[in-house]
C-alpha cells in the first residue's frame, strides 16, 4: 500500500485572522500565538502585514510582532507586503515569505486596494523584484477566484492569465483564494486543472473560506487534482472586510483532521492545536471561534470536565 | 452539454431534528413546519416517530402530528416504526415510508435500542412483514457506518452485509448514516463502492452528520460515487441522544445550493427554504440554527435591513 502524498499548511491565522478584530490583540498575544502554533508543528505562517496602520488599525504592530516572532530553523514566516514601503518594513524583520496580493476581480481589486488589477500588478513589480533581489520568497494571493462579491461570476481564464503573469514576474507560489467562499468543488476542480496548465501545480496553494460551509469539500476537491499546500487558520479565524458576507477562513483543525485521519501528512499535531485555539478563545479573544474540530473537542472536554 | 443528474432530498428535520430538542415543539408547530416544508419544494419529509414517548418525550404527540400534516400528491411522507405497536399507529395515520433502524456497531445499537444487531433485524422482521403486504415503503437506517462512539472504526464489510440483510428481508431503501460525523470523503467514497456490490445505489442514501464540517465533503464524494438521495434536516437541527459528541445532522439548505450551484437539480427552492429556516429561529426555537447558508443568508438579510 502506498501512502498517501503529503500536504502543507500555510497558516494565515496571526495574519489573515486577527486583521478584523474589532477589539486589538496586543502584539504579546500574537508572537505568543505564533510560538504557539510553532509548537504544534506548522512550518508555514504569515505573522503580520506591513500595510499601513491607517489600512488596517489592527496590524499598526507590524514591527513589534516581527521582531518578536520564535525563528527556529525549518519554519518559515510570511508577511504581506503592499508596496516598497512595506518591503523596506518587512527586509528590516528579516522574515522569509513576502506576500503580494491582488483580485481576479476589478471591482474588488478596486475596493480592496483602490487601483485596476493592471495598476496593481505595476505596483508590485519593484516588490517582487526586491525580495528576488534579496533571496525572499514571494507569495502571491488571487482573491474572488471562484465568485466577487461585486461582479459575481469570475472566469478561471481570468485567473489563470493572472496566476501566469504572477509566475512571469517572479512568484515562487500562487494562492487561489475563494474570498467570499462561493466555490464548489467541481468548480474548484475545473479551475485547479485551468490552472495546472500555466502554473505547474507545486507552486499553486489554495485559500479557501467558509461562508457556506463547502471549504472542506473544495479542499477534498483541490487535493484531489493534486494542489498539496493548503492556507488555513487557526479555529477559522478571519474573514474579508472588503467582501460583504465572507466568514472565516477554513480551520487548520479542520484540514488537519481531514487529511490526517485519511493517512496524508500534514506534520501538525492536532491535539496542540486544538489546545492552542482553546487558549486563543479564552485567553486572547473571549469568544468562541468557529471550527468544527475545535467546537467538537472542546464540547467533549466540558462534558468530560462536567463528568460526576 | 448534459446535465447532471438530478438528486433527491431526504428531509429528516421534523423528526431526527426535533427528537432532541430540550423545549418541547407543539404539534401545530410540526404540522407548519411539514406545510412549509412541502411548500419549499420537499418530497420526502420524515414527519415524526412512532416510539414510545417513554423513549422520546419530543415525539409523544406523534400521533397528532402524523394526524395533521398536508399530504399532497407527490409528497411522501415517513415516521419511524420500531416495532408492531409503532405499526400499527403508522397504519392509522396512513404515512408513506415506514422507517426501521439499527447499528452497524453492536454497543451503539444496544444502547439505542438495549438489543443486539441480530434481535433488532428479528424485531423488525414483522414490521417490515406487514408493511410491504399494506402496500407501504420500507426505509432502513444504518447507523454509526463510518465509525462509532463506542467501538471506534466499523468495518465496511459489516455495513454491507447488514444493507445486504435487510434488502433482502424487504427494505426498499437503506440509509447509511455517519451519526456521528466522523466519516471523511475517501472513507465514504470506499463505503459506497462496497455497498453498490450488495444493493443497487438507486436504493441508497447517505445520512451525514456535520459534527467535523466534513459533511458536504461527504456527501460530495457520495454523489461522485453514484448515490442520489441524500438526508438532510432543516437548518442543521437534530443529533444522537445517544452518540456522545454528534451534532446536527447536515443542514437542508446547505445540500441543495450545493447541488443547484452545480446545476445538479433538487427540486427545492432556496429561497424558500431559507425563510422556513428563518421562521424557526424566530417563532418556533428561540435560537439560531447551525446551517451555513442559513447563517450566511440570515446575516446578509441583517446587513441589508441594518442599511441607513
Amino acid at each position: 500500500m502506498t501512502r498517501p502524498p503529503e500536504v502543507r499548511i500555510y497558516e494565515v491565522g496571526p495574519r489573515d485572522g486577527l486583521q478584523n478584530e474589532p477589539g486589538v490583540v496586543p502584539a504579546a498575544r500574537k508572537i505568543e500565538l505564533v510560538g504557539r502554533l510553532v509548537g504544534a508543528g506548522l512550518r508555514a505562517i504569515e505573522v503580520t502585514s506591513f500595510v499601513s496602520p491607517r489600512w488596517i488599525p489592527a496590524l499598526a504592530d507590524a514591527d513589534e510582532v516581527a521582531a518578536g516572532v520564535p525563528r527556529p530553523p525549518g519554519v518559515r514566516l510570511g508577511a504581506l507586503v503592499p508596496n516598497l514601503a512595506g518591503w523596506e518594513r518587512f527586509r528590516a524583520a528579516g522574515l522569509h515569505v513576502a506576500a503580494v496580493f491582488l483580485s481576479a476581480s476589478e471591482t474588488h481589486n478596486r475596493k480592496n486596494v483602490n487601483a485596476s488589477v493592471a495598476e496593481t500588478l505595476e505596483r508590485f513589480r519593484p516588490v517582487i523584484d526586491a525580495a528576488r533581489a534579496a533571496g525572499v520568497s514571494v507569495r502571491a494571493y488571487v482573491s474572488t477566484v471562484c465568485g466577487c462579491p461585486y461582479e459575481g461570476a469570475v472566469a478561471p481564464g481570468a485567473v489563470v492569465k493572472l496566476a501566469r503573469e504572477l509566475v512571469d514576474r517572479g512568484a515562487d507560489e500562487i494562492s487561489l483564494g475563494d474570498t467570499i467562499g462561493v466555490g464548489r468543488p467541481g468548480q474548484v476542480r475545473e479551475l485547479v486543472r485551468a490552472v495546472a496548465g500555466a502554473v505547474p501545480l507545486q507552486r499553486v496553494a489554495l485559500h479557501l473560506h467558509d461562508t457556506f460551509g463547502r471549504a472542506l469539500a473544495n479542499v477534498q476537491a483541490g487535493y484531489e487534482e493534486g494542489v498539496r499546500t493548503f492556507d488555513a487558520s487557526l479555529g477559522g479565524l478571519g474573514g474579508c472586510p472588503y467582501a460583504p458576507g465572507a466568514s472565516g477562513n477554513v480551520a487548520t483543525e479542520d484540514v488537519v483532521d481531514l487529511f490526517e485521519g485519511a493517512g496524508v501528512g500534514t506534520g501538525v499535531d492536532l491535539a496542540a492545536l486544538v489546545d492552542t485555539g482553546a487558549w486563543m478563545e479564552r485567553e486572547v479573544l473571549g469568544r468562541r471561534l468557529p471550527g468544527r474540530v475545535l467546537r467538537a473537542s472542546l464540547g467533549a472536554r466540558e462534558r468530560e470536565e462536567a463528568r460526576p
